[in-house]
């Protein structure tokens, strides 16, 4: 059993992000206790972190990333993106074998935990690399099928779908979707609609990322995506976008009917020039709205911080009103909502019975100081050298700048410098 | 003297950014050879510091901010303007004294450090206790006078011209200016225009943040903001203005043809909705665009990593074009363009004879990695959790998360939450 104390514990209520001086029992994957300090209670505990005044909160989710593609970080940016697509992302991530695939997501895995991100979804194929690269890492993952026509055999998808759901015991589930209408040809979506059906599963897509895409549906189709997959019974069980940034005013209400979750990733979205999603009216007309980096090769970090800032800022920007998207609300966004998106009910929050998928806070960095407001020093001012220690189900595997999951991160690093050099560069 | 090995090297050459196996010695405040490895000379250093592969790099230049505000960091953020200006800021500032001035440039100077940062160019008064700090500390800043209506005599701004230009043995300046064309009326204008006929000084303010600035200047003088001053003579010795959004083609022009120095502060603009800036535009037209964070007050952080993710990121976004602002150029502009707007030009790079204002990113990171293109990474990926080490002036003042400016971090953070205590928040 592991005690968090001598600190402060983040709660999310219905009224906001509360911090209290409170205290946290770990024992295995689950949390047992959260609450006021207790009397000690000897030798119970096979560890008692001394918080010092820091604060425990619930890990970031980042809600949507493509963690294999991490090796393209800063291989060719500032170029349209038609180029950097056929130039760059397309000839080389044909290159990925699934021994790439596992060791790139472990790098990736490395920058989630620096930024106390504590889960992630994904979209990739090498499903099962990628699979056990969590799994063998601790970390909690759920992978969303891309279904597209170019490269995956339907048949995949229902194999994987059923293989890697609860892989690791638990740490990995398996979500359906397809990469995007643009890149799905009507029969695989109905096929994709129909496994759906058959599991009564959520499904999930790439959707109004960028101008072109919407238009490209339209004349297709005669509808937005969002109704055009609608009609087609894409989201009878649920499920939702990932960027939304094209959306209608129809389209924002359908996903607010249907209860869809909307998925924005501001970095990827503006340094691609694809534009601002409307989040704050997304989220007044009660959708609920998760954050995500998208891939390095887009934005060019895994860092939840930078996105936090960016999606309060931008709706500021986009509103023209400073009152728009609180800190508050964004924090929520990264920690709560992210969990119910991914299905990840039991992730969302400090209590007893849910997941320990915890990380802690340095309050002793002169960016957090003077402590005026915590919530809102996390959004605005936080940044990754804040993040002191980072569990995930129950287990510490980030603390101090050094990593637990199995591997030196030297090891890490020299495995993604061999395949660039023997691989890409060459 | 100080040795710099066994690591990479950051110059800026008319083509871009270079990186070179190289090495550094830095001798007293200055650095005395930069080049290929040299045979070790035996005792001659004082200190080797091996850089392990890491990256040796001009220090950025912060050049817009108050230091002495962030105290007022997440105190009262998501408000209209108005709101936080009369209910938050102005009452609060009223309560600092000297004393606490010293305190929070401290507390201000320990967030420089910690982001790479190496010089400030800072607006505020209190003037000679911000430059005891600065000094004090072993840090270099450049005091711009805020001349304005309400809180200063002018004849203060002449006696700290001539008593603060140099304190510190050097490492403060000071430049002439107004806090903005819209607090100043146009007796203290003439006045400033004197001074630096006077002195033969450049002259610099707060400059068309806003869409009512400029309304309001239109209204009272039928001109845009930078052509009213600049039919005073305001600008007849160069200068510039900080933030710079609502630039008309005609103030482009005028910049561009009076090689004025625009600085950009992108976060604090969206953050209080006051707009994007033309930075692309200005670049275009030939201005020198320098990179600011403005107070945490209104940011809330002091992080030229931000900063330089959102001047790139955003111009694509305002351009509709992906290629827009490359990440050389806005390395550039947070290097070399920030030292020379802030006549600190044998600061803007690393070469012998120029002064050692350097900083060290560890290259050891997953953030960084693989390392495919370090200046794209700076500036896309990079973020606090990289630097290593800051040295200002030939001195290390701070290095592997501590702080050597003559007093602990916990010290200073201490007193700065004793003035919250006892002023601000009683």
């Amino acid at each position: 059993m592991i005690r968090f104390y001598n600190g402060k514990v983040l709660y999310f209520t219905r009224s906001g992000p509360v911090v209290a001086d409170d205290e946290v029992h770990v024992d295995g994957e689950r949390i047992v206790y959260a609450g006021p300090r207790k009397a000690s209670e000897g030798s119970c505990f096979d560890r008692e972190i001394d918080l010092n005044g820091d604060l425990l909160m619930p890990g970031f989710k980042n809600a949507h990333t493509h963690s294999p593609m991490n090796f393209l970080r800063s291989l060719a940016d500032d170029r349209p993106l038609d180029l950097w697509l056929r130039e760059s992302c397309w000839p080389n991530e044909a290159k990925l074998d699934d021994e790439a695939v596992y060791n790139i997501t472990r790098l990736s895995i490395l920058e989630y935990l620096s930024s106390g991100t504590t889960a992630v979804f994904d979209m990739y194929n090498h499903s099962e690399a990628f699979s056990r690269a969590c799994a063998d890492s601790g970390f909690r993952a759920v992978i969303c099928s891309a279904m597209n026509d170019f490269d995956r055999d339907p048949a995949d998808i229902e194999r994987d779908y059923l293989k890697l759901n609860g892989f690791g015991a638990g740490l990995v589930s398996y979500r359906l979707g397809i990469h995007a209408e643009y890149t799905t040809g009507l029969e695989r979506l109905k096929y994709m609609v129909s496994l759906a059906e058959k599991y009564r599963e959520p499904c999930w897509t790439h959707l109004c990322e960028t101008k072109g895409e919407v238009e490209g549906c339209l004349s297709r189709y005669g509808m937005t995506p969002p109704q055009f997959l609608d009609s087609l019974g894409f989201f009878r069980f649920g499920g939702g976008g990932y960027h939304c940034v094209w959306m209608s005013d129809g389209d924002i209400d359908l996903f607010a009917k249907k209860n869809l979750h909307a998925v924005t990733c501001p970095s990827s979205n503006l340094k691609l020039s694809s534009g601002i999603a409307p989040v704050a009216a997304m989220l007044r007309a009660g959708i609920s709205v998760a954050i995500g980096t998208d891939s390095a090769a887009s934005n060019n970090a895994l860092d939840m911080f930078r996105e936090m800032y960016l999606v309060s800022t931008l709706q500021k920007y986009l509103e023209n009103d400073p009152t728009a998207c609180p800190a508050a609300d964004v924090l929520k966004m990264a920690c709560v909502s992210g969990a119910r998106c991914m299905g990840l009910d039991d992730c969302d929050g400090i209590a007893a019975g849910k997941k320990a998928d915890l990380t802690v806070m340095d309050l002793h960095r002169p960016n957090m100081r003077p402590l005026n407001n915590l919530p809102v020093n996390l959004v605005y001012a936080g940044s990754k050298e804040n993040v002191r220690l980072t569990m995930v189900n129950g287990r510490v595997l980030y603390e101090d700048s050094r990593f637990f999951i199995g591997e030196e991160a030297e090891s890490i690093y020299e495995k993604a410098e061999k395949f660039m050099r023997e691989k890409v560069r060459s």
